[in-house]
Order: C-alpha cells, then structure tokens, then sequence
C-alpha cells in the first residue's frame, strides 16, 4: 500500500482531532479508526465513522428509552437469540462506513451488494492514479479442473513468470496511453499544447481491469454480516475474501457480542437441507446410510460429508 | 406527551453520559440528543443517534482521506449543487436514528417509505400503552368537498362535541376489553385465576387505530430529505406533517448546509412540466396567455398559476 | 369470503378474456389467474398478473440468447445448485403480482417485507367495507406460557364465547360510528344534511385492527421465497400464515422446480450452528453427548435435538 | 452488432413461438420483443418479458377487482395526475426485463441504480468475447474546459487517428494475452498442454475497461422512468444514453399514456429553487431582474435563463 505523504497527514490529522458526545461509543474501534489497513499489493480498507454499538442492538429490539442494556450475558443471550431466528432488524440498528481501495475488478463484485450507499472516485472528473493489482506468486492460480468457477494448483515457473510479465506490462502500456491520450499534467495544464486531449470520461475506458479505484462504502450491520457471510466465506475471490477478513477484525473490535454470534450461527453454521437431515437422522440411528439410498445426488452427498468431517 | 418518571429518568441518564471520540460530532445536535420532542397530544420523536454531518456529504463528493471540507463557503457552495444537479449518493452518508411514539394509523403511512431501518413495540410480545390519539379541537376537519383526499373546514359546535365523545369512548371501551381479554396484570400475572387470557397477538386486533404505537426509526440524510419533501409538504396528512416538523428542526441543527439547500431547491421549489414552461415563455415574452391557449388542463393552470402567485 | 356481485362479474370478465403473447407462459398458473382463493373469514389472495416462469431462472443463470432452457432434469438441477448455494439473482427474474384483502393486523406484519411494491386501497380517499376479522373459535389461542411471543391451548367454553362477543361487539361499534361521523352515503351524498362529515382520513382512526384492507402486492420470486420461508413457517402468526399457505399453492403451480427445491433446500433444511456441528460430530462418531457437555445452551440444546428427532 | 448465426436462431424461434395468455399483453411491444436494436459499434439492447401494461397504472392506483380501466381519457388523465404529483406507487406495479450488452465500463455506470435485477454474464466461469468499443470518430469528444465532468470539442486530424490506433490496439492486445494467459479453446481444451492456464476468475483483469459485457436487467416502470430520466438526459454521457434512447422507444410501445406523461412531466420538465421562483415572479410581473439582485449565484442565473430560453 502506498499512501502518499499528504494522504497519511490527513489521516494523521483526523486521528489527532477529539470531540466530546453523548452518543455510544466504542474505544476498541476507535482506536482503530482512519487506520488504513493494507490488503492485497495497493489496496486498503479503513473504517472512516459508525454509528451504535452491541447495545444498539439490544436497544432496538427492546425499543427503550434509555440504553436498554442489561447485564453482559443477558445482552449476549439477547443477541445469539437474534441471530439464531434470524430477526435481522435490531442489526440493522448500526451503521459503518468504510473507505476501501481496490482493483476495478473487485469492486465490480463488491457493488452487486446492493444494500449499501456508494460514493466510488470519478474518473469521468479526476485522472486515476497508476496503480494496478498484480498478484503475489503464491496467488496465481491455475483455472480449477472440476469447478468451473474455481481455482486449482499455484502456476509454476516459466508460465508463473510470463503471466505476470503480461500483467505488469499491459498495465503500464495501457496507464501510459490512457496518460497520453488525456494529454493533461497533475495541475490541470496540457502536456502537448498542440493536442487538446480526450475526455476523462472516454480516456478511463483503456484502463485494464485490475487498476485500483477507491470508494466510500457505507452499510448497516445486518447487511456487512450478509456481505461477510458471502465474502469471508472459502468460496469467495481470495483477492475479495481479503478485504472481508480485514472488515471482520474491525466487526470483532467493534461489536463483539454480535460477532461472537455471527461467527458460531453464520460463519461456522450449517444448512442441511430436508433430504440431507433425514440421512443424518438415520446415521445418528446407527443405520449404514450409502449415497444411493440417501435419495442425494453425488454432490450433494460429498458436500454433507464434508460438512460432517466424515469420508465419502 | 407523558413519559414516565422511569422514562425520563432513562432519558436523563442518557443525556448525562459522555465520551470521548475521533467521529464527526454537531454540538447543535447534540444538545438536542435523547430529548422527546412533544408531538400530538401523546407523541413525540427524539433523536437518538447520528453519523455525519454536513462535512460527510462534502467528503464523499470528493472521496477525501481526511475530513475533506474547504471553507464554509466552498462546501456550502458544493452540497447547493449536488442539491441542484440531484447528486444524491452523497447525502447517503450521513445517518440518524429517531425513537418516534405515533398512533397507528399514522405509522401504517410512515412505514411506506422502505428505504429505512424501522424496530417497532412488538404488541404480539407485550402490551401496549392506553394512550389514543384525540384531535385537538381546531384540527377536526371535515371532509373537502373539491379534493376527495383532502380536508375542509373545522367542524363546529355539537357535530365536533360527538365526534370527540365517539372518539374517545370507543377507544377507551376497546382498550379495556383488550385488556379484559388479555387477564393479565402489569406483571404478568393472571388478573383473574380462572380464565387463561387470549393470546397478545390476537386481543390486539380490538385496539382502534389511534392506539399510540412506538418505534426506532433510522434513515440516511437522502432518504430522510425525500421523507421531509413529502411529509412536511402542505398537502400531507396534518398527523404525519407535525411529525416532519418537528424533525425538520433537528435536520437544521444537524447539517446547517444541507438544510439550507433543500429549503430553497426542494421545499420551496416547483417543477412546471413542459407545457406549462412553454405557457411560462410566453408570458414572460409579454404575451397574454389564458388556459385555453396554454394546452394546459384546467387544473394544471391553476396548480400553475398558484405557483406562480397569479390570479387564474 | 363476501365478492359482490359485481366484484366476481369483473374477475370473471378478466378470465374470460385472451390474448396472444410471446411470453413464456405457464398454463397451469394461467388456470388460476383472478380466481380469489378464499383466506381467513372474509380474507383472500389472488394472483393477478406473473413474468417468467422456471425457464426465467435457468436463462437468468445462463444469460442466454433463447429460452435458455435444457432437458428438465438439467434445468433442475441448475435450479437446485443455485438454491443450495443461495445464488438467489436468478430467483429475482421472474416476478408475481397478488391481489389480497388481509385485516390490518396482518397488513402490518406483511408490509415489513419491504422489497416489494405494493398499492393499498386508500381510506383517505374511499370509504372501508364493514368487515372484520373475527376467529373461529378453534383458532382462539391462549397467550402460550413458556414463550412470550407465541400460542397456547385453545379457549374453552365461556372465555371463549365472551371473546368472540367482545371482538364482534366492539367492531361493529366502531365502524357504525364511523360511519355515522363522515355522514356519507355509498353514493358519496350526506346522510344527514345538517353535517359536514368528519374527514375521511381522520374518521378511519375509529377503526379496529382487525378491519379487512385490500391491496395489490408484487414481489420477484427470490423475495416471495424469503417471504414464505417465514410466513409459511410454524413459528408464524397463524393469521399470516394462511396466506402464505395459499400463496405456496400457487407457487407450486407456477414453477415447479424452484418449489421443489424450496421446499427441499428452505422450507424442510435445518441450519446448525458450529457448536451444534461440533456435538452431531461427535454423536455419528458414537459418542454419548449431552446437554453441559455440548457447549449449548438449554434452549439450543432442545432446538437441536427437536430438529433432530431425538429426545432430549 | 454482430449476433452469431446461432445466436440469431434463438431470437428467431423465441420470436416464432405464440402462446394464450389470460395476462395483459400490449401488440406493440410483443411485435419488438426478443429483437435486438443495435447501439454503439457491438452492444445492443432487447426487452425480453414484461408484465403489465398502462392498464396495470390505473388498475393499482383505484386498487380494482378487475381491468379498473376507463375511457381512454380518463386513464390518461389519471395517469397524468400521478405523473405530476409523484404518486410513483403504481408505477411500480408493471415491470420489465432487457437483455444487454455493453462496454464495462458502462456496466459501471449503469449498476449504480441500485433498485434493479441483474444477471450479469460472468466472467469467473465463462471467457467473454473479443469485442470492444471503439468510439465512432464524430463522438471522440475532448475534455471539456468549462465542466470537469463533461465532453467538448472532437478530436480532429492526427490526434483522434492516434487515439482510435492506441484505443484498438491496446484493447487487442490486452484481450489477446488474456487468451494466452487462459489457454483454453472454445471447447474448453488446453491449447497448449505443457501449461496449466491461469484462473479465469484472474485472467480478466487483464481486459480493458471496453471490453463488451452482457446482462439481464429487470426494473419495474417507475425506476426505470427514474433511469431513464438520468440517462437519457442531454447531461448523461454518451455511450449509456444511447441506451437509455433506445429504451425509451420500447417505452413509447409499451406504455404510451405513461410515456407521454413522463416526457411532459419529468423529460421536458424544469424544477426551479424557491431563489428562482422569487426572480420569476418579479420578471412576470414586469420588473427587470439582473443577476446581482435575483439572489442567485452566476451559475444559478445561467441555468435559470438557458431553461427560461433567454439571454443571461
């Protein structure tokens, strides 16, 4: 990650500021607030404001006039009982705002959650910097075999090093033309004074998709635990799993009686579906369940059994 | 409005209570926090959490590491134009969180404004308040004539004298069978031994609709503007518009900037569709233009002509 | 279930009435279109409008030129795979347009599903139906003892003859006086010409809960599922789930596949929490497990083991 | 637009299948239905389903048992009376599904409306094709000097032929080393089987922001007359308002009471703030009004004169 001396000033400078208020407040996530957290080879992610806490939780489902919380375990039961019948409307009771830099890329996987408000950097108004996600060695994977939708082995050696050869270059190629065809220095001024210089908001479209953009991304608690459940989860895109892991250690500073939860009813948790839990009904009778006379296609089967920590 | 001592003592609990923190705080508005703000003869709304402010809209426009404000002036001049050109993603930003005690009846027109987090008091779960909405004499209107979803005058005399008297006689007698129904004391005990007592989701369906209800309610700054254009505008219900007023207050103790803005390109706005623009040009242009001419309805000219202060 | 004469004359013109189309159409929904399926004791639904059908989904999840559609055993297990692993933006391309008459009480529970577009009848502007809902006496429940928020044993003998009388009584009361205060004829003339009539929007205050309302309501399929997953489900206020109930049927009718897999993956799956996982595991490797050495609480403890079919 | 002759044979026999409907069908739209209508070099736009019609508006809004529809002029009329006054409600009661394909980073913009269905093809488990957008030389538009976000003159001579060069190339070649990077055929074999191929899902980020995309999008009439009126606006950039110009057309087909209203009330509509209004009025009635003692800022004064079609 690379924050340029004035950008770390200005977070340093925010930091730095303190105000008096009648409102919760949270030191664990206060003392993580502005930070930007690196992820991936440019990016980050830093909680910029929130609103609430645990008991705000507690509070709506209670609709009280004052704090509305009681002792600890009571507040804790309160909430695992929430999160357990999936009453989602007391989550969403608190609020958080996140500033996230991230490769177009991601972004573009990130938006299709639609339950939150938006503020991306405009590069039909301002020029994008020349930074682009190139993946770590160790992040280079082949296409997966049996998945088609996955990813298999690390590439190795020479076809590792070609692809990020291309990467790299056709990042910078790209960033250079697009430079070049806006024609336009960091001050506004023109770089040839021959040439007038296109449209910022034509000039964006050479740009490859693994350059970084940032954005304001603001959502209530509810729906950051569907995102985490969705992005957290060993299904996800690593390169946006690793943006949800960094977002869930802000959740745990921030309300820890309601990640505790999430983590044992979501994150942890399985679904069975109605053929899957009569099979577990006959093992747990003792009787010797097979695939064929589980009434399970293949896949599901594997799925359950994997899910149950037991061989095929 | 008639809090408890209880109530106001969890009130003045709350309002005691400080910390300290790096967020953006509004002195104005925190003045005003957890105070229950009288509304009808037994509402209130009061504000009861927050996240923003005017400097959370001028930040997002401009997707800032820091606080991103310039100079009063400079930000004032930028949230005018996002208000203009309707740039609503930035007023997305900024959050808050009322506590509101409505009657029924004005919370079913309240609640069709999805795009907001509601908890309501669970009658399936506890027993509601016997508090009733009862018009305040000057505001028992009679039907309009011209305007089926309107009201006219006042009523008068013995017909307003009835209509008080049916109002609470009826909800005072439903109330109490709801109570008869539910045998159940303050505690939760049995009121009388013998009887089992009806489920509380059922004996609430004997309640009137001007049973007073209760909620948290919590929206984003854009929403809440949207809320106020239409619920503090002339033509809504009188019930709902006192509710709007009253947080239009807090809105300009809240963000100052943005309150300014939609006062003069919302509120106090008109829009004239493309036949009335071309009647306007015209008129301007010092041609005598009458209904007929105009292409306009009978109707649109007045509307028109309203708008514009003129006599139709 | 009361249609008027000239209500069932216009849904049996609307029956009757066909058109050519190059929709994807679905016979056996068409056979029920318009037709009111009787709910509760003047209550019911009807489907009045559809786009998609199971193929809507699979070319969804395909995005394809065509129909999109494969042999039905592919296309269900298309549909099944996407059910299980919650990709649910297939399930929002098809969409459903109901026609329901509810008593407010329920209206409120249902309009907190908000992802859907819904148009009330309007008691501002027309005056409501004398009708009401009032339980049959088998559904006359107890507040349940063990759980605050649910059902118990059913009334017997004069409590429960003396709730019906009371419900009956006082919404008869109160809609007479309704009407006595807007002075209104059906035909919109003043009953007694000697009064203005209480406004219409004011006059409906009066009302009880369990006054039947009436609107249109619209929903995608992937939030129809969502809203029958919990409406249909056994811990649903009975009065909520009839409708639910009749709803499923015409989901059945209308896309057989997703139903199936609804059915299978939602409304028959259980979900256990990692603790839970944990004890299952160690109950199919024959371990004796019990309540202090699950790590669960009680409650949980009784869930899981309910959900199981076991004794606790 | 260049649709495969496979492709083109789905649309045909979508096209050439009929079935009878009990539903509202509207001729005009069925006759355009499937179709694909070309926009920019390669995408193109098709509505794909719908439901509803102008009937449905009115139908909703006096909440009937059947059609609800009335004299033409009525309907029109009441049309018109929820156009103006922003009953927007009923205009989410009919809906409707496009199929199409666009550059990325349209994609982008477009996504922003957030109350939408999309079905995006996807890129982690298919290839996308080599297709581009490469600007028609009368839209390669300079930045403008006066707006930081808009377009100016177009490029002439040298410079547009270096910006066309750059733009294809680029795009070529990026496009071309994610094949390799991929190494697959269309048949899903290996080109080259010493190599083991890179991630789809990773591949991708070498594409430009060009690159053609496609997608199912569905939105009910009332958000997509608010789309619309964002996108088809003269502000809007060009590459999404030659969609939104071609949706309006279907719309015209569609809903041509609606689509009248619209163009009247929202197209060629102009809201003015209270400040312009105050200026109006005094201009009308006869006092000359300048800049300085109209209130309004430089800006302000210029947008009111362009919309009033006078001098500033």
């Amino acid at each position: 990650m690379t924050l340029t001396a004035e950008q770390q000033a200005e977070i340093d400078a925010q930091r730095a500021a303190r105000s008096e208020t009648r409102r919760a407040t949270v030191p664990a996530l206060e003392e993580m607030l502005f930070k930007a957290v690196p992820v991936l080879d440019h990016g980050f992610v830093r909680a910029i404001d929130y609103m609430g806490d645990d008991g705000a939780v507690v509070q709506a489902a209670r609709v009280s006039y004052g704090r509305g919380t009681k002792r600890v375990s009571e507040d804790a039961g309160l909430i695992r009982y929430l999160m357990r019948h999936r009453h989602s409307t007391p989550f969403e009771m608190a609020e958080i705002k996140f500033h996230v830099k991230l490769p177009i890329f991601v972004a573009r996987q990130w938006i299709r959650h639609r339950t939150a408000n938006v503020n991306e950097y405009s590069a039909r108004y301002s020029v994008l910097d020349r930074e682009f996600y190139i993946p770590a060695p160790e992040n280079l994977a082949a296409q997966a075999v049996v998945n088609r939708q996955g990813r298999g082995d690390v590439l190795q050696g020479e076809e590792a090093e070609e692809v990020l050869r291309l990467l790299r270059s056709d990042a910078m190629q790209t960033y250079d033309h697009y430079a070049q065809m806006l024609n336009e220095t960091a001050e506004g001024e023109k770089v040839d004074p021959s040439r007038q210089g296109l449209a910022r908001e034509l000039a964006r479209m050479n740009l490859t998709l693994n350059t970084y953009t940032q954005w304001y991304w603001k959502t209530d608690l509810h729906n950051l635990l569907h995102f985490l459940s969705l992005r957290a989860d060993a299904h996800a895109q690593y390169e946006i799993r690793v943006y949800a892991d960094a977002m869930l250690e802000m959740l745990r500073a921030w309300v820890p009686l309601t990640c505790a939860a999430f983590e044992d009813y979501r994150m942890g948790a399985v679904t069975f579906s109605a053929t899957m839990l009569a099979a577990i009904k006959r093992m747990l009778a003792g009787e010797a369940v097979d695939q064929k006379g589980s009434g399970l296609s293949k896949r599901e089967w594997v799925e359950m059994m994997a899910a149950l920590g037991r061989e095929p």
